[in-house]
């Protein structure tokens, strides 16, 4: 028995997590029940992981790197590699892409390297499906200016950061089409859902 | 200018906190300061990791050791080279070796791997002097016993497992003849540092 591991990836302000959530009521009415979890911060480990790592002054590059691959690691290995074993449903708030684009495209560390590490972590584990909230950073931040959102140290980083993280995102996908669904993120909220949902659907059939 | 990186490795209680102050106080009679460290926890971001990886409940084989290069990486980076590249002798109470032999040699995860992985976070540096303190684990629990000193959660391991551990380190040294300074740590102590600056010694004539 092996369960379905989808991620939703792209910048903040994307709605990664209205579309996760609505993923979640629409398996709900279902009759599943998915496991919704986070990177990082998915497990007690992980929470004091993602505290050191926003709230440390510097943190050199690399372990930056390896504070988030150990995370992933944890995470994997307790929680949903342990569900997917069980045949359920696992919807994840970022993952393996979300470290490439913001760690390799964004940062001084070659995405490659990040590749092998986040491979590491996961002992190989990847998802099924991977849907990629593609959304412009001029856009997003006008999103979160809009939302009186506090930015975190990722955010307040200048906006030709989030462009090369975007464009990360992109050439990732364009290099697993059969993992990746990407839409278009300025789309109404319904449509998202409905090509998310058609997605599953088919995934769930099989 | 380049300065001398020496490393002290070995079990617990085979001496190698006596052993650096003893060299690090013949090096100040010569003129010299040397940089003390040690990991995990010569840096802040290392002391918090420390505390994670101590304190935390079960830790998946994958996380500790991706935890343990994370604290390598920041202290590599902001601690050790800075000093390396003032011409400065830096002494540090394990490294490499140690998460090579008891991540690698000692747990599930596979030495290679482990050695990868530090190689990756320390971005390549090796000492120019490793000092291998090498005690029969029967003797060195001994030694934790007549001092009276509790245990952490590596010393509350079984006795093979310090056992394999040990034997980790001796191929290690056995491997790079030319790093490693092997030292049978049953001997008096003064009989010791006399070896270790010995050795030291010809390292700062060249």
């Amino acid at each position: 028995m092996t369960g379905l591991f989808i991620t939703f990836e792209g910048g903040d302000a994307s709605g990664k997590s209205t579309q996760s959530r609505l993923l979640s009521e629409w398996l709900n009415d279902r009759g599943i029940q998915p496991v919704f979890t986070r990177e990082p911060g998915g497990t007690e480990l992980g929470v004091e992981i993602r505290r050191l790592l926003l709230h440390s002054g510097h943190v050199s590059p690399r372990a930056e790197a390896l504070l988030y691959a150990a995370d992933r690691a944890h995470h994997v290995e307790t929680v949903v590699q342990p569900a997917l074993d069980r045949g359920e449903v696992v919807i994840q708030d970022r993952y393996i892409d979300s470290s490439i684009a913001y760690q390799g495209a964004g940062r001084v560390l070659d995405a490659h390297e990040i590749a092998n590490l986040s491979a590491w972590a996961s002992n190989g584990l990847l998802p099924k499906l991977t849907v990629l909230l593609d959304l412009d950073p001029a856009t997003a931040k006008q999103r979160l200016t809009t939302l009186g959102e506090g930015f975190d140290r990722l955010e307040s980083e200048k906006l030709d950061f989030h462009t090369r993280v975007r464009d990360g995102f992109l050439s990732l996908a364009a290099n697993d089409p059969e993992r990746f669904l990407v839409l278009d993120a300025s789309q109404p909220i319904e449509v998202l859902a409905t090509a998310i949902r058609a997605r599953v659907e088919s995934l769930l059939a099989r």
